[in-house]
């Protein structure tokens, strides 16, 4: 099986997807659609993804995984080593929540699509976007760093990496383009150093990928 | 094992989760939390739910699940009949990816907190906020409307009542208070009001529900 993962460098939904692949040892493709000149709207892409939104993993036979959520929850339904979630169904609830914490309640908000609107239809200056998307990151990650203290063991759930910190590495990235205050955050920063020093995560990072500026 | 949904009638996601655990035929008691009023962050609640918002389900022991994307994976590993999502795992992933679909990309546009943001701190009209919900309800639904046609036979996935039905029905309901046109989207909204007659997910509906105005 051949995979090619459709992203962007720069893309926090696609560094999760690398995230994951990379955890779970696997090669892949990379086909890159720049976001800033809207090539993820091209017809050739939308023939496969419709939605038009990086990333999309292409897994052969003409089979095309749109949505990052779902790409990481078929990684671990057909390579389940290692294990990126809990065997516990209660705990793999619990870190299926912490995952969402940031896929539902911050990264949708900060979206470059979503900053675009908020600039150019609703008139906003560049200082209230800005503004806009810490407000969103401060939220989930003063929830999020309640549930890593409960759950985290080095990782952000338990001793080895997670579903969780396939998200949480790439929103802290974000984060810091944004100026958010993360001190506040000691135990998802801690969290997040450990996992950002992980071989596979660490290659991983935007500035690695071959399309990165 | 005794199951309390902590909901509020009119939220989207408590409403998703009130049909999967209606479609898996479970009991449940309900309390409410007023967003209008911002109960949701009352220490009672956040003492349960950090994030401190809804919905989060009590499963006992003391064991709380926040966040209904984790809630329905939940139901649907601990309550595997009747199933919710495809056996074959390609298959569930594109079902989890028009789950997605809503639940990533609009659903967490449209939610009270960022309406009040919008109007609040960014001090947008009325008017502006409801075309921004507009905007993001058309453009999942539009990318929708082809996947349910593509994999769609009668509900919007296959022809049983699936987790993406438990997405699509509250969302059509909230599109609708947004004033969205919703002709554009004729297999999306063949399979709504197919999903929208089953006994279980009309029991669902926020009017049904005891905390309703």
């Amino acid at each position: 099986m051949t995979l090619t993962l459709h992203g962007y460098w720069r893309s926090g939904t696609s560094y999760r997807t690398r995230i994951a692949l990379n955890l779970k040892g696997l090669e892949y493709a990379q086909v890159t659609h720049d976001l800033r000149k809207g090539e993820q709207k091209n017809a050739a892409y939308t023939a496969l993804a419709p939605q038009g939104l990086v990333p999309a993993l292409e897994i052969g036979n003409g089979v095309v995984l749109p949505q990052s959520v779902a790409i990481l929850e078929w990684l671990e339904d057909t390579h389940p080593e290692p294990p990126l979630l809990p065997r516990d169904a209660n705990e793999r609830a619990i870190a299926r929540a912490m995952c969402a914490t940031i896929g539902s309640d911050v990264h949708p908000l900060n979206n470059l699509r979503i900053l675009k609107y908020l600039k150019n239809e609703l008139g906003q200056e560049q200082a209230a976007v800005d503004a806009w998307a810490r407000h969103w990151i401060a939220e989930g990650f003063a929830a999020l760093d309640t549930m890593i203290a409960a759950h985290g063991a080095g990782y952000a759930y338990g001793a080895t990496p997670s579903l969780v910190d396939c998200y949480l590495v790439p929103q802290v990235y974000s984060a810091e383009r944004f100026g958010s205050t993360l001190s506040a955050y000691p135990n998802l920063m801690a969290a997040y150093e450990k996992a950002a020093a992980h071989p596979a995560i660490a290659a991983a990072h935007p500035d690695k990928q071959p399309d990165a500026d």
